[in-house]
Parts: structure tokens; sequence; C-alpha cells
């Protein structure tokens, strides 16, 4: 660990959180060089919905890289990424009656929803952007300045521009009629950009008709509709978008996270074909938008969409941490999630770290989220053993307990 | 195709420009799925330093997935980074008596770049960066406001803020004095923000007063000295960075592209301590932070490193390349770069573009750069087979003729 | 008026909802060049509180320019502004038991408004300044970024930063939360910036309990509450600020347009002590500040307030309007309005429109404001003979009744 | 002088450096209230070209007021302001033979800049100015923005945008390519705004050819080409504008200080027909556009134009101060300006301000500007007699001597 201390910068965060040096892991469980193993419910930050080294990716890609396929492609064709767009298709896009276009940004989550927001500023020519109250879309300044926490936006070191806010969840009361009247100051906004269920940010859960009113909002006002499904997308809601069924009919999609299966990055917009036109050749570009490790992942990841029984295995390991979070939680907390995305808010930002802490000496690993990090946060690989599910919640009860009465 | 041009975004770029399916590669040589092979000249965009598919990687990185090692780390402490970390200070700090913290960033160019700035904006307190014409630092909106073109920087949809801009290699000729006086108008910059070698710029290469000029410049004025070597450096032209030997002591040097050895991604800011320490934990985040692939290609890279032969080579080679580019340089063209990125700027962006096009027909991959792309750039793997980069030069010369007389 | 057409900008507007020009004026009549004479319910867009050419101010102004008084005294000393200031002092100051330095900024509205945003970021050191839908705050990029209106807004040609908005008159619901939550993205604000009655937006009346939240509002998140009675003050409401007797405690007032007293330009702000020592010296300028005569106008104008009898005057006045107008509104209109500040709102800009030109034919003048200008607003000098004021009403009812029943 | 102290903000400038309190002024004597007289050197920051009380002035004015003419008026026309229309077209455009539209906007310099770059950007859509070093436009923050002074720039309280700035007086030195490259990072500039003499810089005399050679610049980008020539206009050099008999065909003319007459506020842009055409009406309006004194006064101005004597008499006027100003200066300074407005560049603030202090002890009144006030500036009055205009000479040079041989 010394080497860390002396070399890495210190701008390192979740090191500290964790301080010790890990060495392997394997679908939900992370050893360090001591040999100690954790158990994960923090997957990379929600990136990991397929385990650590899922055993057919790790053949695939195994295979791939022996064959000489293409790593790294810009964004050239392969026949590797062709493999995994055809998947995309066939598993998720087709089945739902979709049509959009497939935009590989940059290989993350900030790049993806700065893409995202270019498209809707170009397509409307306006520049201001909705975002909502605790949203998290990432640190570079187009997506930071949609980002709601101020500990990030004050280390932009510049104002942030372009983007309004709305508080999420609330009813709109009246704004449709403010935005319509041309002397109301508000600007016709060119986009609004929402997490269904906010991960970063508390996971706040939104329900489905206030999200129904705000995309009407959008079409009202000519505004692109932009879901930014990153964190809550792949599966982790115990269906493939967090959004499933709901009808909101976005405009453009933004993935990130685990739709490169294995951990390596891969970020991928979904833009309808009417506004994806507007897209001159090469006008949002990046080195790495073309990782072939990440399709090949990918692609196998696919295989867990095929028929809904992954699904339903989500939603079951979902009520089961629902069910022991609901029975742990002391007084005052709040039980708040979709899915495998399970949140307990202690509405206490001190003692939530102190509850990660204890849970990582006792050898579970999680995060805390939302205001002053209040909330834990449970997002442990999908493909989690339910032995390995129960355990982690046995430890994170007796942490808590242990915290909230000291002896 | 069909599958791309019916489901790819309309951004696609490069597809275009190399209307073909790849399949395999193999260090300087790109196969499509027709069996043709191409002489690579573009590696990548310059990230393939060591080659498509490096055995030695190759066979680390497998070995890496069968052992289960942690691909995803986020900034977590693992071993694999170490081991990285501590070949990185071996190999390259500690020879030339540097002192930095290596702060891993989201893991593209990009994301370098916008934390370079807001760590100089925080130590400064002051939020303008000066940076280049012709400049190219990134697509999102930190560092596009730092990037020159227009094709790129009105894809953004609203103005670019704190930014101003000089002439790259001119002298300052009064600047100081200008900067100096309070009425002036001009405010002090946070930082200046330059490439030694402008790639996408068309092959630039500042000569080493010039620099040196600049870099007092930013200390007479209190602002930090970034040095982007995200495309020149990795060993590209002839030494680690592209300004090696020159004194020139940058405050942060901005690393990717080739930091990551096989083409996934992977960067790195080295950042001097004493502003180092202005960052707080986490306040620059990124998920992809932590690429276990890449430590360990970026490890076996160092090797590369241990002593001048490789770099020795790659200079030989530079040589070879210019002075082929500058027998087959037509009147009026220019010659520029150093060690293996050189280039051949036809002043005529229509030229250059049939140039490219004839290339691709015959086998040979490059791409353009400058204005108009009008500047043939040629960054082939640093280890290309001497066979390879004659045949390929050969393949260029015939293509710069048939299209600058054509039958 | 053909010299008008020929050579004057085509930005002139009220020249073309008055079509004719004007010789001279008195009290609440306007003659134009045929001897028809116009009573007037605009007076110059609020500024002639006073009436036109009230006879004590034309004798003040004439001895003063007859014994060589300072027309134009920057910010220099002079006999004549100290004059004013003592009156000033005497008169609005001391009854109230307010301690506050006056700031005599540029002669017009927008620059006052200018000078208190710039003090308030200073004090502060945050840049965000909430302003009001549908307020109007003036015309130059600092005052019109809180400016809400789009047309004026669209001819800025550049975005307008560092304002954020809420609905005017609604409560804050929750707001308060949202701001205190650093991970809300809600900025803390350096000032609320607010009109209690707007004006050119539709004559809209903020209740007292509504600014008095809005006041502790602005104290709990430590920014400065900046009262902008530019329109309302002066006496227009039946008191000489339009929120006395509220106990709302302005941090700033701006005053302009009445302060003058004859319609010549003064803008004067009200600082409290421990927020205008910010200022240093000369770091706001403008060459304007130091207006002799309108110090003279503007000293006659104090003898008005020495006791209550013309507030009482206008108040009952005001209470005349009120009840005319609510007789001759039509089915869906609305009376809103305080003191001699009135406005029917037809709740439709183009018959508002007409209405205005059937006045204008049959000699009343009266301008639009609100939305579309839908709002008939009336603002007749305070001084009009109640005779002028009866047979004025009466031409509005009139056109009210003609446009609204075609024959 | 108590009451100002207890009173009066602390941003008061002016009544520090002249600390006392005035009473009377005529012509280019201002009285104290103490009877002490003063030779006015600084004419109100260069706006009382005619003098303090010009007699046929104030003739004009109370002739003005006695008979009820119309003091304010917004933008609706009266015989009053078609009088000085008429006298401006006849007087100053016509045998010009230019075609201009006059606007009337709010009456202070800073607005009529702040409607020149709106109009500039609305013609051009685009958003960028040009302005120099050492610029002076004004403090609010549209033209703020293209003032350079750190002093003023900081009071803003937030980043100023949208002004690019080049260096006064410099060769454009290769600009013109680097602005034609789109990939240069250099934005297409809306307008070109430009002092021919900067008065506030620091009376700095730009020459004809490189003014020429600007112009042309503007021209070839598209640009506008706009002349503030607020306070070096209006004869102040020695011909109506400053730039007289350049050839140079300004776009947009600003006006303001000059051309009131009397001291009273009036600010005209002339703006191209061409370009005034994109104005809708009542874009940009202000309250205070419309003052009869002012155009009374103004009127009465245009009477020095209507043949050369005067203006002959002021460029012989200028000559003998320039002579007197080198025959006073000292080692290592400058003297520079044109026609009445001469400056000594004294190279040093502090030295400055004690010239300054010392004038004031002996009863004359200038002003320093430049960096850090350095260089003192003469602007009497033009219509100062011979007599005074050598007095005042006389108690400089005495002045200057006392400050740098100290007894």
């Amino acid at each position: 660990m010394e080497l860390f201390e002396r070399w890495e910068s210190n701008v390192r965060g979740y090191a500290r959180t964790y301080p010790t040096v890990f060495k392997s892991a394997s679908n939900a469980r992370q050893t360090d060089e001591n040999g100690k193993s954790y158990i994960d419910f923090f997957a990379g930050a929600g990136v990991l919905n397929f385990g650590h080294n899922n055993p057919k990716m790790k053949e695939a890609i195994i295979d791939f890289i022996q064959s000489d396929g293409i790593p790294h492609s810009l964004d050239t064709m392969t026949t590797t990424k062709r493999d995994f767009m055809q998947a995309f298709v066939d598993t998720i896009l087709k089945p739902r009656g979709w049509d959009y276009r497939m935009q590989f940004t940059g290989p993350t989550g900030t790049n993806a929803v700065e893409a995202a927001m270019k498209l809707a500023r170009r397509v409307t020519g306006r520049n201001r952007i909705i975002a909502f109250t605790n949203g998290f879309h990432g640190m570079t300044l187009g997506s930071l300045a949609a980002t709601a926490n101020a500990y990030f936006r004050n280390a932009a070191g510049v104002p942030l521009h372009y983007v309004d806010r709305l508080p999420f969840g609330h009813p709109l009361e009246g704004m449709e009629e403010t935005y319509q009247d041309a002397s109301s100051g508000y600007e016709a906004p060119a986009a609004i950009l929402i997490e269904p269920i906010q991960a970063e940010g508390g996971v706040n859960v939104a329900d489905e008709a206030w999200l129904k009113e705000i995309r009407q909002f959008a079409k009202d006002r000519g505004a692109l509709f932009i879901i930014d499904d990153i964190q809550a997308g792949c599966g982790r809601t115990g269906s493939y978008f967090s959004f499933d069924g709901m009808d909101l009919d976005p405009d453009i999609i933004t993935l990130a996270k685990g739709i490169g299966g294995f951990g390596t990055p891969l970020a991928m917009n979904l833009n309808k074909p009417e506004f994806d036109k507007h897209w001159s050749p090469g006008e949002h570009t990046g080195t790495f938008r073309g990782q072939g490790i990440s399709f090949v992942a990918g692609n196998v990841a696919m295989d867990y969409f095929k028929d809904d029984s992954f699904m339903k295995e989500v939603r079951a390991k979902g009520d089961l941490m629902r069910t022991h979070l609901q029975k742990m939680a002391g007084p005052g907390m709040e039980v708040r999630g979709k899915g495998m995305m399970q949140g307990l808010d202690t509405k206490d930002g001190a003692l939530a770290k102190k509850i990660v802490a204890e849970c990582f000496r006792t050898g579970l690993l999680v995060g805390g989220c939302g205001s002053e990090g209040r909330v834990i946060k449970l997002i442990p690989p999908l493909t989690i053993p339910e032995d390995d599910l129960k355990q982690g919640l046995g430890l994170l009860e007796k942490a808590v307990q242990s915290v909230m009465e000291p002896a």
C-alpha cells in the first residue's frame, strides 16, 4: 500500500474506503492479497452485472485474443463489432419493436451523456438542458453541468452553464404554462435529461406517472427526452432497461457501465433515426470508441436476455434484498429501490460511513450514495449466488446493528 | 456492411474512410473479412505503438484473465495496478529524477485533459486556460473548449468558454508585457495547455526554444504548464515523452492512447505533488479508472523502455520515413514530424483525401489531419517490421504519384 | 414624421404606438403639433409621477440654470447634490429609521440593477442571482439576464448567464430544503432580485406574506435581498416605496425613473452600509452619475412626501381607477394593481393592442404590458387632476366597449 | 462634506480626487462653495465640449422649459427631437455623404455600446466581439466584457464572456490567415469594436494605416466595424469624428458624452441602414431614450460645426497644448494625443497621482488615465478661453516640476 500513498494522486477515493490491495475476483467475490475474501455488493459501481470474471466471457475473450481479433478499432467496421450489434438488435431492439441508431461514443458514461447533449442541442438549435435535483451524469464539463452534487461541481473551477434544474419526482404544477409563456423567462429546453432511477443521487425511484408527465412535457416543448440508464440499465432492475414497460419512448438512451459485460469500457447511445441523422460524420469522436474485448463480452451478455428467466431471477433476488433491508432498517430509515438496485437510506451520512467501514471489516463491500453518502446502496452482481447474497445481507444487518447500538 | 448502415449512427467516420469490415490484426497489419491484408500506418489513431496483438501482451493478458485478475477496479488498489505503477516509476520517472503523482482519470484522453484543467483552475483560483491554434484536446465540453477545429467546436451546440488562444509556434512578441498590464484586458491564465507536437492539428512540431519561452511565460504568470502528450508520448517520437531532453519541467503531463499498450483504454496524468495535493479525495471520478487489462499490457510496454535500444530503432525508422516522404513530396508539399510521427502536408484537402482513398485501395491505411485533412499523417506501430514500413512507404509514394498525375 | 421614418432606427417602438409628433406637455396632458390634446395615462413609462413640466420644478430648474449651477458633475460633490441628498435623508430615510448608503449609478434603471447585482456578487462571492418569471430589470447584458421576456432576451445575441428563475408569487414549497441540500444541484444565490409589483411584467402584485417568505429565504441562504422599485417606487403605489409597511428590510433598493422628478435621468441605489463598504472607490462608474437638473427637481419632489396628504390623494385616485376598471372589465378580464398603478388584464394581446390604438385615436395615451402586451397599464401622473383622470377613464371604457362589440 | 461621507456610497471616486464641494461653473471654470475657482481640464470626463453652462444652450433650454417642451419622451416623436435630428443630418451626415440610421439608446455610453454589440450579434449570428487591449467601453456586463481594465472587470463578480482581445496598435501579422483557417480555433467575430483614440486607456492614438488594416480585417471576416467615438467624438480632436478623413466606413458609430451638449445625458448610435433593419421594433429599449433638454442643447451644439472655424480653433489650441506638454515632459515621459485630447504619460502611477493632487491644490482640475492612472489626460472644454488654457498649462507645468523635484 505504500506505493499508492507515495505515488498515486491524492484524488483517489475508493482506495480509502476499501483500504486493502485486491488480487483476484470471481463472480460476487473479491480476494485481497492477504487472502481475505469479500462479498461484493458494489460490483465496480454497477458495472459488473454478470459477475467478476464471468466464465463464458473469459472463454470468449481468450478465444478472441488468441485469434488476433481486433481489440481497438476506433469506429471502423469489424466482425466483432458487427456480431455485438446484431445480437443487440436481435435481443433488445427487435423484441421491443424499437428503431434506434447505435452510437458508440468514447467508452465512458460521461462521454455518452456529452454526446447526447450535443445531439439534442444540434437538433433543436437550443442550448439549455433540463436536469434534476440529485442527478448524476458525469464529470466532464458538459455532463458535470447536469450533475447536481456540489462537491463535484465545485471541482470544475469554472461556472457551469446551460443546464436548468427541476426537482426530481415533484409534479410539474403549472410549469407547462410557465414554459409556454414567452414572457416568463424560462427558455425552451433542448432536452430533458433524466435517470428513471437515480443511483448516485441516493437510489431515488421515479414513479411511472411522473415520468410520463415529464416525457409529455418534453414533447410539448419540442425538447428531446434523454434517458440516462447508465447505472440502472442492462438488467439491473429486473428488466433490460429500468423503464421497460412504461412506454416512455425516449429520444436518446445512454448506456455504459454494464454494456461491455466484463468490466472493460464501452458506451453506447441509442438515438432515434430522425434525430441521429443530424450528426455529420465524425463530429463527435473519441479514440476508444471501438473496443473488441467489450464487444465480445457484451455479446455474451446478450445471452442473458434471450428469454425472461434471468430477469425473473433478478427480480426474485431483488425482492429478497428488499425484504431483508426492511427488516434491518432502523427507526427513521427508508428502503428504496427496484430489482437488484436497493438502497437503505440511513438519513445520516456519518452513520452510513461507519456502516460501510464495518461491512468492509467483516468482509462485505458496499458503498454510500446520496447526500453526504447517507444511503447504503446495494448493487451486487446480478449473477450473485443466493448464498453469497444472503450472507452479505447478514453481514450488513450486523453492521447496521453494531453501529446503531455500539456495545 | 449493411448492418452498420442500417443500425449504426450517422456520426461514424472512419467506417467511411476505410469501407471494409476488418476481422483480425497482427503487429502492423490488419486483415478484412475478405482476406485482404492492409499495412497499418494509422495504428488506431496512434494507440497501438506496440503493434496489434503484441504477442507478449497477449500472453500476459490471457494469464491475467485465466487467473481471475481484476479487470475493473475503479480506483481501489489492486496488485495489477501496483505492478504497473511500480514499473512506470522505475522505468520512466526515476531515471529522469522526476517526482509526479499518477492520477488515473476516466480512461480517455479527453477525460485526462478535463482533469488537468480542473486541477489547474483549483490550484490558481483562475478560470482561463491558454491553448493554441490547431490544438486538439478532446470532445467533451471542457477539453473541446481548448480544441481548435471549428467542425468539432460547432458540434457543441453551445458557446465554449474559458479558453484563450495563442498562435502555435509564434514568438510571444510583447505578450509578456501585455499580460503583466492589469489594464490590458488579458486575464491571468490558470494554465497553458500545449502539445509539443500537434498530431491532429497537422503534425506541427514546436521548436525547443519556443517551448521554453512558453514554459517561462507560464511560470511568470503563475500559471500551470500542462503538456498534452497523449498522441505524441509513449515512445512515438523516439523518446518516451515527445519533449524529453528539453528541460520543460511540466506541471502536469496528460497521457492516454499508448499508455495501455494493447488498445484497451487507460489514461494517466502526472501531477506535480505540490499541485496534486489540491485534489480532495474523489473530486474527479469516473467509472473506468482502473482497467486491469490495460495495466497488464501497459506493464509489458514498459519493457520497451528499459534501455534505449527500442527508441533508437524508432528514431532510425523515423529517419527512413522522413527520407522517403521528402523524396515523394510534390512541389509545394512539406514534410514535418519527429520520430515515427511524420506528416506529408499536401496543402490541399481534396488531394489528400484522394491519396488516402488510393492507399486504402492498394492496401495501406493512412489518415489525414490538419486543416481540411490536408496532411497525410504516418503513425505506424513502432514495432512495424522494416519490410512492412518500406512496402507501405512504397504504396504511399505510388498513391501520391497516381493522384498528382492522373493517367 | 417623414424625417423619423427616413433617419431614425427601425428599433423605435412607441413612435409606432403613438403615431404623432408631440410638441408640448403639462401635468397629465400632452399636445401634438396639430394641437390635439391627449390625456396621459402612461407618464413616460412611469417616470413623470409629478406631471409633465411640474411648475415648481420648472421654476427651480430655471433658477438653477440661470445661477450657473453644475448640471453635470460625475461623482464629485456639489451643493446641489448635497441638498438633494439631505432632503432624501430627512424625508425618506430618517422617518423610517433606515440607514442606507446612496449610490448614484449611471442614470438609468438598468445601470442601477447592474450595480446592485455586482455588489451582491462581491459581497457573497457567489455568482447566481434569483429572479422571477415575468420580471423586468433592464436591457444591458447583466440586467437583461434577469429580465424574463423572450423578445428582449433574444435580442442579446448571446446566451444570458448567472440567473436562476423562480415563479413569481408561488409558494416556495420545499425549495428551502432543496437549496439546503448540497447534492441538489441548486447553487446558493448571491441575491434575490424582485419587484414587489411587476410593472412591465403585467401589473402583478405580490402579496405581503409571500414577499416575507422570499425575504426570509434570502436571509437563510446568505443571499442579499434586492428590491427593484424603479417603476413602482417614488410614491406610485400610495406610499413612497411600494413595499412600505411590510418590514421587508431589503439589503439593496434600486430607484430610477421617478427619482429625478422632471423626466431627466437619475438612478440611485440604497445599499446597507455593511454591504456598501465592499465597494472600492470607482469600481462601478458611469459618466452621467451626477445630474444637477435631476437633483434640483428630485429635491422639489421630496416636498410631496413631507406629510401623508399627497400619498392619501394618490390612494384615493387609485381607488377611483380601480373601481372604474372593475366596472368596465369584460368577462374573463382581471383588474390588478396598487395605488396609481392599475392594470386591466384583457387576457388577449390582440384585443389589448386594439384598445390602445382606439384610446390614442380618441385622445388617451395608455400602454400594454405583460405577455403579448395583453394588460392595459394605467400609470398617470400622480398629480393628474381628477377631471382628467375621470375623463381618461371614460375614454378607456369607451375604447374597451367599442373594441369588444365592434359596431 | 460630512453629509457625503455619512450617506454616500463608498464607491464614490472623483469626490476623493477633488475633495471640495462645487457650487457653480461657467465655461472652463468651476467654483467651489468657498469661492475658490478652478480651471477645468477635465470637462466632466469629456462631456462638456462646449463649456459649463454654455450661454446659448442655457437660453435655449430655459425657453424650452418655459414653453412646456417635452423633457422626457421615450422614443415617441417630438418636435424637439425632430429639430435635433434635422440639424445632425444637415450638419454632420449630409456634408460627408453618409447614410446612417440614428438610434437613441438609453442615454449613456455603456448603453450605446451594448446596443451596438447586440445589433452586430443579430446581424451576423455570431457571438464574439473583438476588442482591444486597454480599451474602455463601459460598466454594464455586455460592454464591461469589452473593457480591458482588471479593476473594473473584477468588480463584475462573474466571468465576462464573448469578447476576444487583440493588442491595440499592433499589426495583425498573420492573424488574417489564422482567422481564415477553420481549424485554428479562432471564431469569426460578430464585430470589431474600437476606439480610434483610447481615452481612458491612456490617450493612445491609433494610426490611420493600422485602423485601415483593422477595418479591412473586419470586412474580410464578415464582421461589423464599430467605432466607439464616445469620448473622442463631437469635435474633441479637431474634427467632428476622431477618424474624419480616414475613409474607415464604420458600420456603427457610438456617440454619447458630448452629443447632448450641456452635460445632460444622451446617447446615439449611427447604424448603417442595411444593418439597422435587423432591429425589430422595441427590441432594445430604455426609459430615458428621449431627452428634450439634451436635444435642445445638442441642437445648439450643431452650430459649432456649420463651418470649419471652430474646429480650426480646436486644432490650434490642441497644438498649443501639445507644445507646452512636450516642453514640460520630464525624461522618459511621453506626450500623446490629437486635437484637444492630449495626454502626458508619466510612466509612473504614483507620480501622476501626486501631480493631479498638486494641480487640484493650485486650482486646476485634471484626471489620470491609463494603467495605474499614470497618464495625465487634458480634455478641457473646446471653448476654453486661450488665457485659461495657458494659465492651466502653467499650473500643470509647475505641478509637474514641484512633484519631480520636491524642494
